[in-house]
């Protein structure tokens, strides 16, 4: 590394935004050129988040360039855009092994880096924390010209949570500076009116351009001052909303409006920044900037090199595409489905929040396009709808990835359970995610969906069960959770023909006169199968029960479970307080018995980044660790 | 009820819409006076929302006038303007039930009434409800003309998913109409730019009334059609964006928009009604509407007559207040202990989302306006907004009722929780709120809050400790959450100096040598206190702790206790499951000891309307139940 470093002319000295402030203006194009290769020859080998940042470079030079960072602070919002920050921010040694564990995040922290203000694994927070911290500067004696810049996506800035902030953006004092990094983009198509509305704001840059040069103009002559300035936009305003047959939402927010400018354009970014920086007040530049920048097939495809995996940097060829005879995803098992299902049952519709490759939701969207309705980043929108939905005789599959679904936590309880409608919610992405870290865990999913009354939650250990789970679902008229993971499933041939189950009820998997049983429920249940098989083998016998419905809980089981062995060990994919193992030791001593038992699962720790079979190792249940746990437990007893 | 209802000559006639349907327009205004009138005596007895209902008599009987309801769905938002809906839909006789126990509910409720679409107790999810209802009756043979009405209040429309529903309502076809009600208010002042825009809006009425009669007279002359009027429109609103200086949100997102008109002028509404009904695609009617309107005491100050209380329904005076030799509110000891603690700590910042005055946060705006943010129905803005001023090292207290924040549940975990800001969440309304019913009950945050790694969970059993735990939370760099109930605290005496206490130490209450213990966490702690009292009457000891903390849980005592005590009895206000019944059973297994527990909280149900009293009581943790529980465990032991 420290060699090859070498052939960046430029980014080999810049060990901190301090360096960059260094360089000269008329080199910062070639340093965005650099940087691009930097992020080529890096994530080609160690996959990422490619696109978003490859389109945000001139933002993040630009910023860091006329920024006095760290003392400044830039709020990145989801932070799929933030590489380039990262590689500026001292980082560039560490880029090689990010997203690895023990590397640096993927996503802006606050613990990794100074240069890190804010969190920014979900969507839409960066306007409301960079409020926060603008007001809160002004308040502090000694930083009221610290600014505090939030970058903000066009698919983020859909978002409720985004709306509230530029709602209250110009509720109290404050110089906060908004920038709409605007790529035509979210991971999937952009939807939503306000995209739309961007987009036509984009048709009329001629406009703007003059008009933001005539201001500049009489700036520049004295003629006119920030405060007189208000007047002349306003009337600019209005010609231009009768001209271009739009109106500015942002002004309407009392937000001052800049743009659209080319964001991929260093000098002009460094130019406007430098023009609007020390304006007072809140003010939003809305810049025009293309996912994939500097990468052909990025910029064709942006969907796909939104995070493509390994790939030939020359080429541009895709590395380790999934061969014929792997299992399928998980979402694919979902995505075809419930386009089996929508075949045979008209009332079924699919709802996504922004995600519909993400969940394989895509699949039925291809055959049934008026029934697959894709919110965008809306997880709150898209449970109530789904209620309104079922409200009126629908039956909605609602599927959002766990660590996202949290956002729609009243959604869910409110306008969903109170009213008992029958939403099914296909939870993704529930357990541990693996490389994406803290923010994206499915860690809570279990927990939080339990103390719901009325709430069925269940989680499937193959995919014939996902398959009859969602099945079921259909007839029950009540709200129903089925959760699985991120990534592999497990069978190659699972294309099983559809059978009803009972709600509520587990099944023995391995039955065994065994001292020692272990309850799981989820997809980690193929571990004990494979640990059953190995103690076989040394001849000892684990019995072995697949819950497969965490509420209700199958008590009929838990009783048989409970008078035959006496150590119970409970494993389950997230948080082990409120999931599974609390659900059991609960009825154990609500029917006074001492059975022990061990827990396994996320025991109230923040997991980090690495590859899931890593993370499971470190929170003690990895095969290993679940093999290693059943011997001590059965030499014991 | 029977004779009283004759005095009502049209409302009398009235049992449903049909009825409503049958009289004549020009008997419309009258049939709104009786509706006041019915309102005003049986709310001056029987408390609950009156000043928003007042204000929305009108629309409530123009939609059941124009509309085919039930066929036809209106979802309310909030509901507090519903109760002209519930009168009007059968529910006359059972309205000065209204709130009780075993009356109906104070809501709109689909369990309650065919006429409820939607359940209506949290702001802002009217609009996707219903986008998800009107899509539904396009996709349904023989519903494609059904109708669905939205109708929001000008303060919930600025919430997160409010925008959301908008910004999705032009993506698939529909034909949602969309009732703006505003009335210019919260239940405090509204705050905002959203509002402040509505308030440009309705000042440019006189065009507006223009533009709106120019369409009608060109369209009943054949001159233009639906189609053709977007044009018109738009021109239109250039032209009016150009002499008003603002621009139409609304358009922007690609919904039409109507208004304002007077929402109080019923021949007004019914026509603009009628005119609109048959349109295509998603639409929006502007209303103005006076909050109290027709009790000139409501329409002074509405604040006040939100939810007045018992009054005088001739004098307007207010009954029953309270006396100064009463205990305090909870929210009181909340408002004035921070106003003292912000006194020596200047980076003591308070946040409320539209609940200054339901929460006493007032008391420090008044003396501190500069450091009180009110940020309107935005729960979720509220905590991320909390976080930024956190990072940038104020010590917000970020006040919000205990269920409207499960809206915020994402940000409490990724943009606080994650991060470990040291904002202090007071948690009001928790537990059972009573009257308001089963959108409002508290009962989720303890299980809620449990699950998050390094999140401290308390609740103060006196007002003390909820000072000397506000007091310690200054001085603690994590997020720290207070939980304490709606209603009367305990003492008269209540402003105890400051003392620091230790984070995760509960304290034993009542020492004992008895078989049985109470563990309490909160203010069920004085029922305790008093079955001590009772019990130790009757010649009967009885342990008592009070763990103030959740999390960390004090393990220390919980050695103690169940060393001392073989039947241990949890007692909380809130869910059991995951809970302190939940935290109890799980240390307990951990520590394979073999307590008996037994367990007082809300049983994994639904709880519905009622006093509190009633409510504990249907839940079995009212103080007879507590006691005859103790008695019971201790006479067998």
């Amino acid at each position: 590394m420290n060699d090859d470093i070498k052939k960046y002319r430029l980014l080999s000295q810049i060990d901190s935004p301090a360096d960059l402030r260094k360089i000269d203006e008329s080199e910062l194009s070639e340093l965005c050129s650099e940087l691009r290769q930097f992020i080529i020859e890096h994530l080609s080998n160690n996959p990422g988040h490619f696109a978003s940042s490859m389109g945000a470079v001139e933002i993040a030079v630009a910023l860091h360039y006329v920024f006095n960072t760290p003392q400044d602070r830039i709020v990145w919002d989801v932070g799929h855009q933030a590489y380039p920050h990262k590689i500026l921010t001292g980082r560039k040694e560490q880029f090689p092994d990010m997203r690895k564990h023990g590397g640096i995040s993927g996503f802006p922290n606050p613990n990794e880096s100074e240069y890190d203000a804010f969190v920014a694994g979900h969507a839409s927070n960066s306007i409301s924390a960079a409020l926060g911290m603008a007001i809160a500067n002004l308040m502090t004696p000694g930083k009221e010209k610290d600014k505090v810049v939030a970058v903000i996506g066009d698919a983020s800035i859909g978002g409720g949570l985004a709306f509230e902030g530029l709602n209250n953006a110009s509720n109290y004092k404050n110089n906060l500076l908004i920038i709409l990094n605007d790529n035509d983009m979210s991971i999937d198509d952009n939807v939503g009116a306000l995209h739309r509305y961007l987009t036509k704001l984009t048709t009329s840059r001629r406009y703007n351009k003059w008009r933001y040069r005539l201001y500049n103009s009489l700036k520049s002559k004295n003629i006119i001052n920030d405060k007189g300035r208000g007047v002349i936009l306003r009337f600019n305003n209005s010609i231009k909303a009768l001209i271009s047959k739009q109106q500015n939402i942002f002004e309407g927010l009392n937000i001052r409006y800049f743009g659209p400018f080319d964001g991929n354009d260093i000098s002009k970014v460094v130019q406007v920044l430098n023009d609007i920086k020390d304006m007072e007040g809140p003010r939003i530049l809305h810049l025009h900037t293309v996912k994939g920048k500097g990468y052909a097939k990025a910029e064709e495809d942006p969907t796909t090199w939104h995070a493509p995996g390994k790939f030939d940097a020359q080429t541009g060829e895709r590395l380790k595409k999934a061969s014929a005879q792997d299992a399928p995803l998980w979402q694919e098992v979902f995505g075809h489905t419930l386009t089996e299902l929508a075949d045979t049952n008209d009332d079924i519709v699919g709802v996504t929040a922004a995600m519909p490759s993400g969940t394989s939701l895509s699949v039925m969207a291809k055959k049934y396009p008026d029934r697959v309705f894709d919110v965008g980043i809306s997880e709150g929108h898209a449970v109530t709808f789904s209620g309104g939905l079922a409200a009126q005789k629908k039956k909605p599959f609602c599927v959002i990835y766990s660590s996202f679904l949290q956002r729609a936590y009243d959604n869910i309880i409110h306008d969903i359970a109170i009213q008992g409608l029958p939403v099914t919610f296909c939870i993704d992405r529930a357990g541990l995610v693996g490389e994406d870290g803290v923010t994206h865990h499915g860690q809570f999913d279990l927990a939080y969906m339990n103390i719901i009354p009325g709430m069925i939650v269940s989680s499937p250990m193959d995919e014939a069960t996902l398959r009859n789970l969602m099945y079921t679902s259909q007839f029950i008229d009540k709200p129903f959770a089925i959760r699985y993971p991120r990534g592999k499933a497990v069978n190659h041939d699972w294309r099983s023909p559809f059978k009803q189950i009972e709600v509520g009820k587990g099944r023995c998997i391995t039955d065994a006169e065994s001292d020692v049983a272990v309850v799981s429920i989820g997809p980690l249940g193929n571990d004990v199968q494979r640990a059953v098989a190995e103690l076989n083998n040394e001849g000892i016998r684990l019995a072995h029960y697949d819950m497969i419905f965490l509420k209700p809980i199958d008590e009929a089981l838990l009783e048989v479970i409970a008078s035959k062995h006496r150590h119970i060990i409970t494993l389950e994919d997230g948080t082990v307080k409120g999931g599974l193992g609390s659900t059991v030791n609960d009825w154990l001593r609500h029917r006074n018995l001492s059975n022990k038992v061990t827990t396994l699962g996320i025991n109230d720790i923040w997991v980090h980044h690495g590859s899931v079979e890593q993370l499971r190792t470190d929170c003690g249940y990895d095969y290993d660790s679940i093999l290693s746990t059943i011997k001590r437990i059965v030499s014991k007893s």
